[in-house]
């Protein structure tokens, strides 16, 4: 029996969401139980017929979106800091949260501390690609605001667990993002993490961004301030395509026509490019498996947020980064 | 009359696509001079017949992709080395490259030297946005790896002049591209570039990738590294969306007839995102006409960068720079 703990609190949507994702998973999975964080008076009411592999744990107080690591140290009584010590004491396998993503990589950071080896731990997020088979993993998306090359070759060997564990990718290729595909191009880390990447030979070279979802990229590695702009500006750009594609359908009579025709092809396009269906993005480096559903889950997204969980807990993904450490 | 120093070399799809664009130009355009840089034998068999306000500098050599200011110093009989020197020598309005863009902000750079007062000079772009009326203008989006707060600041300056008097916005809003909208957020450049703006009225704060292209941020500034990475994230994406949209039209019989009927929205809507309208980027902070086609430039977009430069003849766009540095 695995057990996920996690914080009810934070999210967009609120908890009575999210416990619509936790009934559906814990019927489709027997094997996993759940703990949940947050506030007991509110939470008892939403499970109050079946706590079957259910618990609540009372946590009144929610981490703010942005906080510094002696002030999380000393929010004890937070649903974020009792559900990721659950995962330190060894209580619960995996820690999710749809609420503060900077509380979360601060605390998972202060509390789980970074694997041996690792130095410094990041957000890996699948994003759709040209091929509707192979989701590319970007890494890092934001955790940190600058790298080392030392951190980018830590990406680099994370991402390919990932990719490879839970994407299911046969020995995924790695690419350094730059802003040029020749070697010395790109930042003062990137080139010198292409130099210590060299000697694998699973690493491709740099990549522009450009390419990075032509399905032909499994894993692109970069410092989280260019990985953010970079998530942010596909995000925002498939967002605008969508809302002109809309536009064009509703240009007249003989377009609105077309729609009625084309829907069953428009709606596979947009299952493919919902960024929902991958649930969110994963913290990996730390000692824990934690995964950082999106701020405004809805149950479908949560659904498959706590489905990333219970894969990691299946592969044992922390160990496999261990073991890969070991072995370097 | 004005006058165009074009670098006929360098293109992917070489002289004889550019040529077609000049003439064209030149026909719709009477006030307009041309003086065509590059191989004298080459060029002389492609205007033949027709050398009205056209004339031939003969230059035998291309600037290669990469190149460092004391190399490109040396390369005077290359195309690039001679169109540029025109323009610093007032033979010529405004100088137009295909070629290499690294080549062609070194060259401007060393050649025509930075206007007083701006510290650096950058790329400067028009994107579609949501709205189909205001292009957004993106700044550095790569002459440079990294900027000074003050160069931020002088790309605001920069950045607005173009999108009034090029572009044609009213009163243009200006914002920091960031990882987050709340001031502090971002590089550190970033943030000290922030308390610099804010005297101006028309500065509005951080922006997020994701909103950049909704028709409501005028200008977005940024150190070129991550504007490369934004330039390219969202290019990427816009070709994969296209891309996708085709699939979806091909899916089966009942798409493809709803293709037929969609068809005029679609175009429209392909139109509106096809980036060779605008025929490619501006090097805006030395002392001259400065402009950037596409690489692949096809006539069509050629004719587009041939017009921003005509555009920023007309419009004075470096006395009106120098106007604003003196008036700070």
């Amino acid at each position: 029996m695995s057990k996920i703990a996690v914080d009810m609190m934070g999210s967009d949507l609120g908890p009575s969401e999210l416990i619509k994702a936790v009934y559906k998973y814990r019927n489709d999975h027997k094997d996993i139980e759940f703990i949940l964080y947050g506030d007991e008076n509110e939470l008892s009411k939403l499970i109050i017929n079946d706590k079957d592999r259910l618990s609540i744990v009372d946590a009144k107080e929610v981490i703010p979106m942005e906080i510094d690591p002696l002030t999380f140290l000393r929010k004890k009584e937070s649903s974020l800091y009792k559900a990721i010590l659950a995962v330190k004491n060894n209580e619960a396998d995996a820690i999710i949260s749809a609420g503060s993503t900077g509380g979360l990589v601060v605390g998972a950071t202060v509390l789980l501390k970074n694997i041996d080896g690792i130095s410094r731990a990041g957000l890996c997020s699948p994003f759709p690609t040209l091929d509707y088979n192979k989701p590319a993993t970007i890494m890092d998306i934001g955790a940190n605001l600058t790298n080392t090359c030392e951190d980018l070759v830590s990406f680099a060997i994370m991402g390919r667990i990932y990719s490879e564990n839970v994407l299911k990718i046969k020995n995924p290729n790695v690419y350094l993002l730059s802003n040029g595909t020749e070697e010395g191009k790109g930042s003062k880390e990137a080139v010198e993490a292409y130099q210590l990447l060299k000697k694998y030979p699973w690493f491709k070279g740099n990549c522009e961004a450009r390419n990075a979802l032509d399905g032909n990229h499994d894993v692109v590695i970069t410092n989280g301030y260019a990985g953010n702009i970079f998530l942010k500006a596909t995000e925002g750009m498939g967002k605008n395509m969508s809302s002109l594609m809309k536009k064009a359908f509703k240009t007249n009579l003989l377009t609105k026509i077309g729609y009625l025709f084309a829907k069953k092809g428009f709606k596979q396009l947009s299952n493919h490019m919902d960024y929902k269906r991958f649930g969110g993005a994963i913290f990996l480096g730390t000692n824990g498996i934690v995964v950082k559903a999106h701020g405004n889950s809805d149950s479908y997204s949560f659904y498959h947020a706590l489905d990333v969980a219970n894969k990691m807990i299946e592969e044992k993904i922390v160990d496999k980064i261990k073991e890969q450490k070991v072995s370097e």
